[in-house]
């Protein structure tokens, strides 16, 4: 008794399983913009969409409306103008609650059908939400298509393929016939039914809306809960798009679109905490500050919590074969989207007495200055490093920037750049500070935003030693090991395996730490305070849903 | 590069692998006791291997002991007389961070390989475990053999089999390249390790310390945990014996025997909980009382708990093709193991107008007496009656009894029985009481024992009702319904997978609400207050451990 729409993108799923079984490179939905690949004039049809939305409410129908709210403001130095339905809660859920009556009872393929065709629904709309993306977190254009765009689409996809590999693996129904000796064998028919854990809250964050929280969502969907989107006051529009395909996708399948639901806000209101203990809420997913995710673990605790909270990622360089392409590919993880990512290196540890390079000894100071310089040379040219810096997103960033600059010696300024079609942007290049292993106060913690210490260590022992205690006690999402030495390389992933940080080794080409690739990075480890989850894992979906059995007697195996 | 160990079990290792994607009938441990089974000899050699224990230190060496502990007494009227050795919390955490260093590193074959080997060695000493298993919980000696043996090896393999599945889906090692249009692809290497935790805690229960405890003890072992084994003060050598087998094996496979240990207590201590609160703690199995279930859930916020509690489990009886045949079953299920099981029926939910039999209508009052009658037919002959109550497991149980005489009209007395071998032994037969719908103040809570109440219902829909708020409210293990009308029974199953239960329908022959079968039967839903996990699903095993990866540029893929 399959589904329609799963029958529609059997074929996809099929791939998608092979993926994450091999972890090869494989992608769904190309991350190039090009007319070849979306059509001609996908890309001003979704611009024309993107400025549609302009100045007026967004048009989505949610249930329990009480007035409006909404007051995103672009980092480019737009207001959005956009405006969303209040939703006034107990009466949403009681809608919720009608809503979820069918959708829990339709079963895995029709939870996965629906899922599949909302994700293809949204890829055929990734320009208008790369407008989005990037007029509320700050991306730059290609990275707001990419990263928001089919990157996220990625990750929903393969969210849905993990939810579906442990779905398909339970029965329906099994016939058990247990001996008796000598007397008639006990015969029983079982069941085993999916039942999902209940309603589930996707906490948005403000830089990336939908790569953080495709997974989630998609995840819980799959595994047959209604989910409550509650975007960060200032990215709500790409998240308002992606529910209303959604609730459209629901509707035109038969179901109750409250299946999927959005909560706008305010970000001076209690909402994100009044959702997070509702009785009904079974799930969260939540990406932000470690204060906030904290908070949700100890205070919602009638739901299971998947957090990613800060970090403090870290490059320990020992030696170089390639140092130019090591200061090359570091610089660039420093300045793509201004550092604003939860990924981006902070800690870059070097010996005081330097490091052997593929030709020559470059002191620590040689090499703090060849990361200035390639730094400054990727973000020399405004017009170019306008498309890989994006913009500032929000006022605290560039607090930390100031904060940070007389911390220690400045080796490359962050500089204020006047973007050249967003006069109104608030442009900002890395900022890289000296800084000594004894000041552990000052770089163990995170300095969210395009802000990085090159911090001088005894030896590498000394930099792996830090390295290792920064995960245990603060968290990192990522680690990056310079080194020519194979012991050093063997030192660096025992110390990633006992901390549990994905650790990437010399990078120098068009791999960069920051990223992570659908299907075959995990992002996130589970394993220290930097999340409790990986994207994505059996862990992350098997918990979203139970079984339910019933048996009883029957005369004999079903035919 | 495998492992010795699983190669010598990979057979058995494939057969539940297929047994839990198929969940039909399948059995890796033999539950008869017979000597064509398990060998002539085997039942003496056992007792004899029992009854050397008595009186003296328990054979086992364990690090940083400081003195002895131990004061179990046997249900049947004897005291144990063993000591186990106390240890030091401190240095015994010391031994461990020592121990699970190689052990962390020995990788997935390596550990389900000793799981394995551990398993078969417990089953050869199954005999000596029932007598264990008799004289600290109470449970009659066939019961201690099966239950207590082979069905708790069963579901430790059951663990070991999930854990496996999940793991073996990861892959070591991927080659990732992407294309990037003319210019050379991007040729990296990636490498995936399956890391452990942490040290894992298993808090074992009075009533079945190794069917309770073999699961998540084996889950945690074959994810490649560290074990911390602490048994219920009143039922320590049966996780003992256990415990001394685990480091055997352990220690001739070339590992530091200090991955399991056993943290044995007094009843008076706050061992449980400050063990429990331990750092290196990171997952903690439960089977106990609510109480401290929430207490672990609350405050052991360092560790993953999964925690079996109390609840309420229920029959509703709507009609009956075979009332003698529901009756008999009804009280076997009453009766067994004298309801110590939190497994056992409670509440059982009768119209007051009465039900329609295959042959009659019966008023409320002679379903009552029928239930009443079949269990003193049952437990008449207390020779029969004492191999199927076995003993009172402790004074609670005994004072419950008593008052729960006084709560309504009683329609069966708990009668007191001298046990033919063992005078001291306290055995009491099933209390069946009288109440009404109205009497929810009464119902509504865990009567742990022997105690079941015959409610008078308005109709079916208020049985189903007052079930179904019970469960949602105050949890349950099982839920049991007889009814001839498939509308009901449609209505019983909406019920079960709304509430998240497991159902038994109409059982009447020799499978009991409270028996669930390794392979087949989850245990427990994890969708309702008494459990927030099932035996044995992903998410009991797929949190156990986390996936850390490196990856680097290779020149091409490797050959």
């Amino acid at each position: 008794m399959s589904h329609p729409l799963f029958e529609r993108h059997r074929a996809l799923l099929d791939q998608a399983l092979k993926a994450i079984a091999e972890r090869g490179y494989w992608s769904a939905f190309p991350e190039s913009p090009s007319p070849k690949v979306y059509g001609e004039g996908a890309a001003d049809a979704g611009k024309a969409a993107f400025d549609a939305l302009a100045n007026k409410p967004f048009p989505i129908s949610l249930p329990a409306t009480v007035g409006t709210v909404g007051g995103e403001r672009s980092p480019y130095g737009i207001a959005l103008g956009v405006t969303y339905p209040r939703v006034d809660l107990d009466r949403l859920f009681a809608a919720i609650a009608i809503a979820e009556k069918s959708w829990r009872k339709a079963g895995p393929e029709a939870w996965v059908g629906v899922c599949l065709e909302i994700l293809a629904r949204i890829n055929k709309r990734s320009f208008e939400i790369a407008h989005a993306i990037m007029h509320t977190t700050g991306q730059a254009f290609v990275m707001s298509f990419q990263a928001g765009g089919p990157h996220a689409q990625d990750r929903g996809l393969e969210a849905v393929a993990y939810a579906w590999d442990e779905m398909r693996r339970i029965p329906a129904s099994a016939y058990w016939e247990k001996p008796q000796g000598k007397n008639e064998p006990l015969k029983m028919e079982k069941r085993y039914a999916i039942v999902p854990r209940g309603v589930a809250l996707v906490i948005g964050c403000n830089t990336f809306p939908t790569w953080n929280g495709y997974p989630g969502m998609f995840a819980s969907l799959a595994t047959g809960n209604a989910v409550v989107v509650k975007p960060h006051p200032n990215a709500i529009l790409p998240l308002a798009i992606t529910v209303a395909i959604a609730r459209e996708v629901l509707g035109e399948a038969g179901f109750d679109p409250n299946v999927v639901t959005l909560v706008a806000h305010s970000a001076d209101d209690d909402t994100a905490q009044t959702l997070a203990l509702r009785p009904e809420i079974k799930l969260i997913d939540f990406t932000g500050s470690s204060a906030h995710g904290s908070w949700l673990e100890h205070n919602a605790r009638q739901a299971q919590v998947y957090a990613e909270k800060a970090g403090v990622n870290q490059i320990i360089i020992d030696s170089a074969d390639d140092f130019a392409g090591a200061a090359r590919n570091i610089a660039f993880s420093l300045a793509l989207y201004t550092g604003q990512m939860c990924t981006a290196p902070q800690n870059i540890y070097v010996p005081r007495d330097g490091i052997e390079t593929g030709d020559a000894h470059l002191s620590f100071d040689q090499v703090a200055q060849g990361l200035g310089a390639a730094i400054q040379k990727l973000v020399g040219d405004p017009a170019r490093a306008v498309e890989i810096l994006g913009a500032v997103v929000n006022d605290g960033v560039a607090e930390r920037i100031h904060a940070a600059r007389s911390l220690g010696a400045v080796v490359h300024d962050s500089q204020a750049i006047v973007h050249p079609q967003f006069p109104g942007a608030r442009i900002a290049t890395p900022l890289l500070v000296k800084l000594d292993a004894a000041d552990g106060a000052k770089y163990l913690q995170e300095w969210f935003g395009p802000i990085a210490f090159v911090i001088a260590t005894d030896d590498t022992a000394q930099s792996l030693d830090i390295a290792r205690r920064a995960v245990v006690d603060h968290g990192a999402l990522t680690l990056s090991l310079y080194s020519k030495r194979p012991e050093v390389i063997e030192r660096g992933i025992a110390l990633a395996e006992d901390a549990g940080v994905a650790l990437s080794i010399n990078l120098t080409g068009g791999v960069f730490v920051n990223q992570s690739a659908a299907f075959s990075d995990y992002h996130g480890t589970g394993a220290n305070p930097a999340a409790n989850a990986a994207l994505t894992d059996s862990a992350f979906v098997a918990g979203r849903f139970r079984v339910v059995q019933h048996r009883m007697h029957v005369a004999a195996a079903p035919q």
